[in-house]
């Protein structure tokens, strides 16, 4: 399908990535940037990755896709490194979990012939780096592409078939709108859990052998990567703002209802709770 | 080690307890109560079974330990059906999942040499149902037992013996110690779970093909038993108030600190979610 893909980065998603595109026979070639030499000697030893670059434009510039797998704040600076290093038609993506500022920045500003087309690969875990890499990580989930103003139809379209073609049930969104589903589905859940972990986390340590799996479950991701969650804190910061808001209304209102002991209220809320939950497949 | 154990009121705890029985070989009959001849019948069919009655007295008259999974409200009025019918030093333990009412009511009060002691056994899971029943769900789990004033040392010890015979980590709590406990770890998880999920449910239905595994593991026990709920929430109140207190301050701190863009304090509740959640083990 590709003649070389350029992993950037790679951490859990990148070196999944590597290892999807492998077993699925994508690319001649797969190549790897990583900026730390532990991490591009670590690389050297994986059965998917042909070659491994200290320089980003030494690693893009035979690459017909770029994929930028680093936090979101560096993946802006590492896209307009590896195009400058491009060839007319090469394709860059991302794995950043906010889009709206990353399409701001880099759609329409580089350099003639190489297009930036924003993904958003919903494949994350509470794990995280390379040695958790699974080349199953892709398959079923979904993935947002975000196709912004300035994009042709034809990355956009190779862009998808890309994530397709890793297993990815794959949908477009406008990338603000991205950004407001994102708060609500996906950040909204992991600050909720931090701090309802957090708060628990006060309690006596021996209390921990009473944990059950509801408890496990609700706080799972809480045990995701710090600065990954610190930089989508940033990146999303007012629509992350606004689901806040109204989830804490949505307590407030279930709390004085218990209050009142309106069983009416409560019912409703377990109710709606049990079916929307119910409505996602597991 | 029992010649009779008598489960009343079979759902997906009763059953998989029943089943446990047997696969441990724990008694020589196991005999079984419902109120519903539907389930009666369900019964009668399984392999672990040895006999169905339609009334408490005949099902706990020769039991050594009768165990009452029924919803909290119905364990006392079925708890004093089973002593009056049986012989002295029987033993009558519950699966409720609020202890302080349940124990004032119980502890002390049954006919002479028949004693109750309360349990908690923390398997339960969104499922319910006899037909989700599993020998195996006991296994690992915690069970808390909470002696009250008025429990002897041995009815103790002995409900504590039949827990771990079914593969539980058991531990004694004092009832109102075990409420205050339970109202941290499991229903305000749950309360949490379900105010989100029916919060995200008034997102339009098509968003619902975005949501990824982290939302998926969030809001799972948002998908439990609502007439269960209805009971613990109506059992546990002040407690769960107390709780949902004290998560709805965190928040408020947190939701500050985003205002704000404090990142010393928006790291340290993610770094002590994460520290809470990895103490915990999967």
């Amino acid at each position: 399908m590709f003649k070389q893909i350029t992993i950037i980065a790679p951490g859990l998603l990148g070196a999944s990535l590597g290892a999807a595109a492998q077993a699925r026979q994508l690319a001649d070639r797969i190549v790897v940037w990583a900026r730390r030499e532990e991490t591009r000697e670590q690389c050297r030893h994986l059965a998917w990755c042909d070659a491994v670059y200290a320089e980003v434009e030494a690693a893009a510039s035979e690459a017909e896709i770029v994929v930028i797998c680093a936090p979101v704040e560096a993946i802006p600076p590492l896209a307009r490194a590896a195009a400058a290093a491009m060839v007319s038609g090469g394709l860059i993506t991302d794995v950043g979990s906010t889009k709206a500022e990353i399409c701001r920045e880099l759609v329409g500003t580089l350099p003639d012939g190489v297009e930036f087309v924003g993904s958003h690969p919903m494949a994350g875990s509470e794990k995280s780096g390379l040695e958790h890499a699974d080349p199953d990580l892709f398959n079923g989930r979904c993935c947002l592409v975000t196709p912004a103003e300035g994009n042709s139809e034809s990355a956009q379209r190779r862009t998808e078939a890309f994530w397709r073609a890793v297993g990815m049930d794959v949908h477009a969104l406008e990338p603000t709108e991205h950004d407001q589903v994102v708060a609500e589905l996906s950040h909204l859940p992991h600050v909720a859990a931090s701090v309802l972990a957090a708060y628990l986390g006060r309690n006596p340590d021996s209390w921990r052998a009473f944990a059950g799996a509801g408890l496990r479950d609700t706080t799972r991701i809480a045990a995701g990567s710090v600065p990954m969650w610190m930089d989508i804190l940033h990146q999303n910061r007012s629509a992350i703002l606004q689901s806040l808001d109204g989830f804490k209304k949505e307590l407030n209102a279930f709390t004085k209802a218990l209050e009142a002991e309106d069983e009416t209220r409560l019912r409703e809320v377990l109710e709606s709770g049990k079916s929307f939950r119910r409505s996602l497949d597991d």
